[in-house]
């Protein structure tokens, strides 16, 4: 009986992640499932891209959170096009949820849509959103085992981010280590270290410039 | 019916828990379910907990990740009562996976058993493990906002642990908005602040010691 229910709520959440997929392709849309773990580093990335890609490409961003409306309040300062979604108790976001947020964005002024997850490295990789790529997001102050040790996302991942190199001369953090773990699961996906905090993420800049030229999925 | 499926998922979970907590109060063990996020240092907090307690406290540690043993092989260095947990997609631990490994260790020479969660702030604190406390753990560098984003562990941590200390001069953390955040949801709970790769826990080494001798549970 669990397993239908829980195979019926994802067949559900397919469904509407599909909806969600044509709906951000018709409007020439470039999505993003930007998943990391919590205090990764992943609003601070978002303030940086969209300040340095303001004039370049118009972004929006639906930014999923358990409470507050903090981070859209930071990413407000660089872009009008930013929807706060609390999850309550919920681990991850859903197709749903995006969908609402989208509705409330002016999809077709947008070239990108970041979807900033919840602060987990597990259960937002299961639930397609509609996105086009995933973005798995690490960071060096948390440890250079985290790729081995969460491999769905590492799998899943279109690519791999590796925040807060700035800090690896404080912290017992072997690169050779974090990019082996990255390797045994995940053959393809290329890793960019960044530090969000100091403005170092033209590598992420432009890939995300590249992808929407160019789209790969 | 989803919702009668998840209620009969946490019955279970809570009878089983029951369960523990009478096996682990009639061997007379304190047991501590450690929750923080991926990379907030719990191991390291462990391994240094198990090897300055050695000799003083009996500790057994149970410790889920969803893959790998390297947690359990850093811990077995100093400790012989270590069993991990792999729980393959799962993000946290429950009462039964609990039970298995309370079943390969021997309770009655343990003076402590912890509980070492799934690397996740959401939720492993909706399970009932069993245990007499549970101990929220953040880190400096996963910034001072982690308590107010993450209501349902700040509220239910009997006390909160804030590590990384020693890296607070290299980021932007701002100590009085973190304590600020905790007691606007926990009233009551002491902070304890550590660098535990640093060997700098006398905080929690004291607050584990006057635990195991009047639990205040």
């Amino acid at each position: 009986m669990q397993v239908t229910v829980i195979e019926n709520v994802l067949k559900l959440n397919d469904e509407i992640a599909a909806m969600n997929r044509r709906t951000l392709r018709d409007a020439g849309v470039f999505a993003i499932d930007l998943i990391g773990g919590p205090g990764c580093g992943k609003t601070a990335l978002l303030e940086a891209t969209l300040r340095r890609l303001q004039g370049e490409l118009t972004i929006g961003v639906a930014v999923g959170d358990l409470a507050t409306t903090n981070d859209a309040q930071r990413l407000l300062r660089h872009s009008p096009h930013v929807i706060q979604i609390n999850t309550g108790r919920s681990c991850h976001l859903d197709a749903n949820q995006v969908r609402q947020a989208m509705n409330q964005l002016p999809l077709h002024e947008l070239d990108v849509l970041v979807i900033e997850n919840v602060g987990n490295l597990i259960c937002p990789v299961g639930f397609d959103l509609g996105q086009d790529v995933k973005v798995g997001m690490f960071s060096v102050t948390d440890g250079d085992d985290k790729p081995v040790k969460h491999p769905p996302l590492t799998n899943a991942s279109d690519v791999i981010l590796l925040n807060k190199i700035d800090l690896a001369p404080y912290v017992d953090f072997e690169r050779e280590r974090f990019l082996a773990g990255v390797r045994q699961l995940n053959e393809k996906a290329p890793v960019l270290e960044l530090a969000a905090t100091k403005d170092q993420i033209d590598p992420w800049l432009q890939w995300v410039k590249e992808s929407v030229a160019a789209p790969a999925m």
